[in-house]
């Protein structure tokens, strides 16, 4: 068609930048962040970033560059979100839960070169940063992020020597600085690790196109409307905070910041501040519903509150709910940006935890296929695939490993190493992760999840994970399920197995069950390679009458 | 940065065909379109675009292409917005209230392949056919639309011979189609012809992606949740139904298509389909303030209803939120698909109908700026500039005419021709259309609008459009009031003169009052132009004693 153009005025590249100068512009005076008596308005919010983005070109940062960040949910870590971006630059937030020999490793492998530190995390990361100098590698510059909630900055405050603070690397901005935008909306904003619960921590790149997508997509999955109040409960280094850093500038809102999410601090910043919104993991669940009476404050008005994760027992959701709380789950993933899908747990059959739906708005397809023929499976229920996902709210791919990238994109789609089915009314049910299905040699797909729902419903169960174990005598695996009782609660491994029977179908009944407790990443998920590795190791107990039947071992 | 890919799992074209095929998914067995006895699901519209699209490719359509429309909203028009996209061509939906020699120009302009045709206006299309034969240029091909709503086809539904009907169109396609996406996401998707009002109509050419954005930012603007209930009261063929064509697909709501918007109508649909959700012309509100009370329903629940153009008299407003609607006003331009902003009128002033506020998510910017330097003007309330707009939401252009769209886009930004002003909190006030500004030529810049929002304002007035007239001894010009009384209502010019002294500073008082009809154009806007010409010729009228001061001429 003739008489067309493509110019500056009628397509610029997305970018969530664009949501904060709207946020200074249109919600200037209201409310952006609040940290103890910290806060600031959208204005001020915008002028520091602007500043931070100064600064750090100042130090020389270009495009493309990466600043790496390790602090807890603080007004700074939320600045850095727009800020590096702001300066060209791509944001690496790190977990906090991580050790001096794996920070070094990230930092590493993204080239950082400055990292933002809280200042209770300085001791580690110079620690890190030795390992980096032994290894004869180039060091990133360190700035200190010293806390003002805290009063006067007590001596784990104080900053190296060769180091800035970083309000005083604002000072050193300029608030006219000149945003350097993306020049293709497809550029890296930020660098998210996966938690490696299956190897190495691999860094999903997310683009600007992608983050800004996904903050719209996160508003209307969470039905956000204008001026949200938002507690940070998710941390901000998971998944971007799942975009909700943007998505929060996008709508105006308020970011409730608090350094340690206690149920306490979640009870008095609802109830202080009118919060709307919260996520996070399941364990913000048992906080929630565990938390001393004294703890409570009623409710302002409708709290949404979204977790992402295997779901607690029915009875800690229950409670939840009991108290007001309207709870939703997420399906999700790193690689997806964090959210799939959400649903809400107040109207469904909560037994059934891995009902999961389908996607939102902004992803263009969910489906379930054979991953060798990348034919959809029949919508049958029954017919296990590979859950596979399409769309702009993917990321880039993984950083410096072209060959994981290409491996987890396959002929148009993205695998997630999630096994699922389709039912008949085209819905998609999450059945397992792959490498977590126990195959009974008979056929059977089991699905782990399908068995640890059952056994969290059991009265006296806290957690309960279950492996594949191998018998030598056996060609396939029997379920193994390593269960964590409630304080105070007892049951035996056989109470157990009964329990499930008739909940489940036979060959789905764990062969053995192992009390006690439960080795937890950094990311709260239960190490399951952990859990394989002691399920082996149980074999030879077994074995007096030659073959296995519900055996169980307690307390092993 | 290495590792990453750009490939069809993360990276799809944006376009409004993700969101039907979505709907059909989620959405299948919900009521996608009503419209008398008609009703289909999702999952048929789906099903019926598809059929629609194959049928058209069928024809020898090929990518870009331009297929015509001309009908009210029914559901014929619904799908071709769907499935004309989704044939890979454009679709161009023509105003109904054309007559055949512009009919014909545009069907030529636009290069039409194919024309659908409401029945009711197939003697109008064939007039026109024959203008482009006698021109010995090449047709469109005919499909005519019947109508099952009406029962029995009458004669007025007979079709043509060589034309076929819309049913066997869509008979002749196969559902399993394979849609023709965009292979760019600028490609386009509509083309759009403005009203004309300042000389021949335009065809406004917007993009997949620019359409796809809109309509995530109409939901935000309207503030609209999950399966709304919208009632087209809007035009479908005005700005491509100002998006919500495809942003109803986007929420799984439900399309109410009525061919005539009468306060019966419109009543009775909000009562007995729930309706949330219209939008339209300011003439909606006089229709429904002044339906008789027979025609009278009460509203369910709330009803949101956007109107885009002149507010009428506040009167009329306050009647339409007594009857219970939440009525907001929208400023835009079909180059800017449809809507910059929209504001509630519940809680502000209006009496003060021009001041816009800002932009809403989405579009990038909105400012005041001096045409020639391109420099915002100074944020005092006062100094005009004209207000220009920067965003993906921006048309692409003019079709075949590249002379047009470069003078619209000016460096970096899109002219609106509107002038305004920034008030000190940053927001941009409307001044006037700047062809419409009155220049008296002792240095001030009269609004027309502000004196036409007081005139509107008397209670005998029902509308009022002011113009500039020159004088022969006078290097400016005045402000000349054409008013139009309310059927039943008096008043004399100087009576309405006399009004708007100490409403208006005395330099904005109409110098001339002129009682009578108004001209419309075919979108229910004044023609000013022709009012223009009227004022001219009033000139000698008023020449008695030299000069002319508040002179009145009635009934002129």
């Amino acid at each position: 068609m003739e008489g067309l153009v493509k110019c500056s005025a009628n397509y610029v590249p997305l970018s969530p930048i664009s949501f904060l100068e709207r946020a200074a512009f249109v919600y200037g005076d209201k409310v952006s962040i609040v940290y103890g008596d910290t806060r600031y308005s959208w204005r001020e919010t915008h002028w520091r970033c602007l500043r931070l983005a100064s600064a750090l070109s100042q130090m020389g940062l270009h495009r493309g560059d990466v600043v790496a960040a390790l602090a807890p949910n603080i007004p700074a870590l939320y600045e850095l979100y727009f800020g590096v971006p702001m300066a060209g630059a791509v944001l690496s937030g790190l977990n906090t839960r991580l050790d001096a020999p794996m920070l070094a490793f990230l930092l590493q492998q993204s080239e950082a070169k400055i990292v933002c530190v809280d200042h209770q995390y300085v001791q580690l990361v110079l620690k890190a940063l030795e390992v980096i100098s032994a290894a004869k590698a180039k060091s990133p510059f360190l700035v200190v992020i010293r806390d003002s909630d805290q009063g006067a900055f007590s001596t784990t405050q104080e900053i190296p020597p060769g180091c800035l603070d970083y309000d005083g690397l604002l000072e050193m901005g300029k608030p006219d600085f000149e945003i350097i935008r993306p020049l293709d909306e497809c550029e890296p904003i930020t660098v998210n690790y996966t938690s490696g619960s299956t190897g190495t921590p691999k860094g999903a790149v997310y683009s600007h196109r992608a983050v800004y997508l996904n903050s719209i997509a996160q508003i209307f999955r969470f039905e956000m409307s204008t001026m949200p109040v938002f507690l940070w409960t998710v941390d901000m280094f998971r998944c971007s905070g799942w975009c909700f850093t943007w998505a929060v500038a996008a709508l105006g809102g308020t970011n409730i910041c608090i350094r340690n999410a206690t149920s306490k601090a979640i009870f008095d910043a609802i109830f202080t501040h009118k919060v709307t919104h919260l996520c996070g993991k399941p364990t913000i669940l048992n906080m929630i519903a565990e938390a001393p009476l004294t703890d409570h404050r009623p409710l302002p008005s409708k709290v949404d509150l979204v977790i992402a994760g295997a779901l607690p027992p029915l009875e800690i959701l229950n409670k939840v709910h009991e108290l007001g709380f309207s709870v939703s789950h997420a399906y999700g993933m790193t690689e997806a940006l964090s959210l799939v899908n959400v649903r809400s747990l107040m109207d469904e059959q909560i037994g059934m935890p891995h009902c999961e739906g389908i996607c939102n708005v902004l992803m263009e397809g969910v489906d379930v296929k054979d991953p060798t023929t990348m034919r959809s499976v029949p919508a049958d229920g029954k017919t296990i695939g590979e859950v596979m996902l399409r769309g702009n709210t993917l990321m880039s791919g993984y950083l410096k490993n072209i060959q994981a990238t290409q491996a987890a994109f396959r002929r148009g789609w993205y695998g997630t190493g999630d096994l699922g089915v389709r039912d008949p009314d085209g819905y998609v049910r999450l059945k397992d992760r792959e490498v977590d299905t126990i195959f009974n040699g008979e056929g059977d797909a089991i699905s782990t999840l399908e068995i640890e729902a059952v056994l969290a419903s059991h009265p006296a169960v806290q957690a309960a994970a279950v492996v594949g174990r191998t018998e030598e005598d056996r060609s396939g695996e029997t379920p193994c399920a390593f269960v964590k009782l409630k304080e105070g609660c007892s049951a035996s491994g056989q109470e157990i197995i009964e329990f499930c029977r008739g909940k489940l179908p036979n060959y789905m009944l764990p062969g053995s069950v192992v009390l006690g407790d439960l080795p937890m990443n950094s990311t709260g998920n239960i190490h399951k390679f952990v859990l394989k590795d002691k399920a082996k190791a149980l074999g030879s107990l077994f074995h007096s009458n030659g073959h296995l039947t519900n055996g169980v071992c307690e307390k092993g």
